[in-house]
């Protein structure tokens, strides 16, 4: 496999705990990395990357950067140079817990779309009560949305949880205000009667599904508009954050309820990484011309790790050739 | 103070659990209820309601009746005579655990709209880590909005946070993709706009807010369309029940768990408690011209207790008369 280009220069706490990720992928999983950012940067975090190519680049995208902007100025940044790199037949994937804007303008221009896709979309992983995580999106790509992107994201989200969950035939829903077809804007509306005459070819349609339905494992595929996925999205991620402080608060307010939830504690790290983020493996854009995932901006390098990962498996299953498939 | 009419045969667990309940709040605050629904089944609830009223009407709207039809047909139903005995000046507010869609369409059809409102929104009360809830509106009566709805969103959201949490001078906030104001779709580009011009009137606008910021308390008020904002909260609540479901499945796993868990468990009750929408008082529905709390279908009697509460206090505080002169 050609190695995974990883935006060396991109996260909260880059390039250290990047680089250390790519250390690790490399070490343990065997996987074939190429660190993409200043040489002098990457060379300064003392991780022992001998085994790693470097991509040496000059410049870097920030958080604060336009995306837009930032990707046509910025031509020898990290993130430019990584989508470059699978572009030219340099890296099979590329991974960058970067500035989300700029991971998908770097992808889309620099990749290029597949052909036949209207929008590629951002998926995320949303894990809960079922057996696997339900594959969302678009998380965050796409504001505002015509009905027949939602059939694609519906196909693209399918062939996605076909790949990473092994689910043969994925359920797909619609999100909405209520169950009923009749029911929503009349995006939703649209949506719902094109995805019920596509039902069947490489998904089953199971309808619309409610807010409340995210995290019940119902859907193997949840599709929306880009506004309301990322809203959702961070509603969730926000609620989780807020009840984790609560009950850890409320569960640590004295010494004997400390003592209980010593207890306690080891029996709950399993519940908490399994609802956090980092342990999915990020997110992934789906319908450009290549493997593209956007990791968490507080990415770890256990993260990067399961980003890597995640690259890997997606780029064996020849995700993008599914994808062309579908579309076609 | 007029009677609150209380629509005994809306809720799942109605009329037993809704009767059990206006009893309580007539017992235990003082309230004055008007029990509204068919005298017979609400004696045979066996409550003891010797110190009620009761209109007694022969109709009932249930939870699958188109909402529109079914107050147009259904003229002796508990929701459309409870929303008529606001009109008439026999009660002074209604109180309905009953169909959400049905409740909207009595009490905007009977009591009609405040002078110069354009559309009447749901609030609802987001509890999280500030030292009150954050009132967030439209909760789902408008499905597509207008920017200028979302001003009048923002006004009528400022009044409600002003009487319910006595914040005098209340941050409004609009729920966005991002902080910036060039974020979002076309309808929050224009809200936005609109909401900087407004600033300081009534309330003082705090820009945009992301779905992670619902719980985090930095807001008082947080605006949005009914799509997005029934999708968010409803996503708040599945996301709440599958965490729940989960700690709790492994927090009881084996004997020494469930050990420390019943130890535990006391400090638990007041953060569950606090997540609760139960115990917020019930959505209102803001900008029709009378009280209407709309209740949780799956109300208890303490529910409709702390509803019938809430309803009075909004008489009291002369909230309808408030929301019209900043209409006006």
């Amino acid at each position: 496999m050609l190695p995974i280009a990883l935006d060396a220069m991109g996260g909260d706490r880059a390039p250290a705990d990047i680089v250390t990720g790519g250390v690790r992928a490399h070490a343990e999983l065997g996987l074939p990395v190429l660190l993409v950012g200043a040489a002098g940067s990457i060379a300064a975090t003392g991780a022992n990357s001998a085994g790693l190519d470097v991509l040496d680049c000059a410049e870097v995208i920030d958080m604060h950067d336009d995306p837009a902007t930032a990707v046509r100025r910025k031509k020898d940044s990290s993130l430019v140079r990584a989508a470059e790199a699978v572009r030219d037949g340099r890296a099979s994937a590329m991974v960058s817990a970067g500035n989300t804007g700029a991971t998908m303008a770097s992808a889309l221009l620099r990749m290029g779309r597949i052909r036949g896709v209207a929008r590629p979309a951002i998926v995320t992983p949303i894990p809960g009560l079922g057996a696997h995580p339900t594959a969302f999106l678009d998380a965050g790509a796409n504001a505002e949305c015509q009905p027949e992107w939602l059939v694609q994201f519906a196909q693209m989200g399918a062939v996605f949880a076909r790949s990473r969950y092994g689910v043969d035939r994925p359920r797909v829903a619609l999100l909405s205000i209520g169950e009923e077809d009749t029911k929503g804007t009349p995006l939703v509306k649209e949506a719902n009667a094109l995805l019920r005459l596509r039902t069947g070819d490489d998904f089953d349609f199971v309808g619309n599904v409610e807010g409340r339905d995210l995290m019940a494992g119902g859907a193997d595929v949840i599709v929306t508009d880009g506004f309301t996925g990322n809203v959702a999205l961070k509603t969730l991620e926000g609620g989780l954050r807020a009840i984790q402080k609560l009950l850890l608060g409320a569960m640590t307010a004295n010494d004997e309820l400390t003592a209980a939830f010593d207890v306690m504690w080891p029996a709950l790290v399993p519940v908490i990484e399994h609802l956090d983020p980092e342990t999915t493996g990020g997110a992934m854009l789906l319908g450009v011309d290549g493997v593209c995932i956007i990791s968490h901006g507080s990415s770890s390098p256990t993260a990067v790790v399961n980003a890597l990962r995640t690259a890997a498996d997606m780029v064996e299953a020849d995700l993008v050739g599914a994808i062309g498939k579908v579309i076609a």
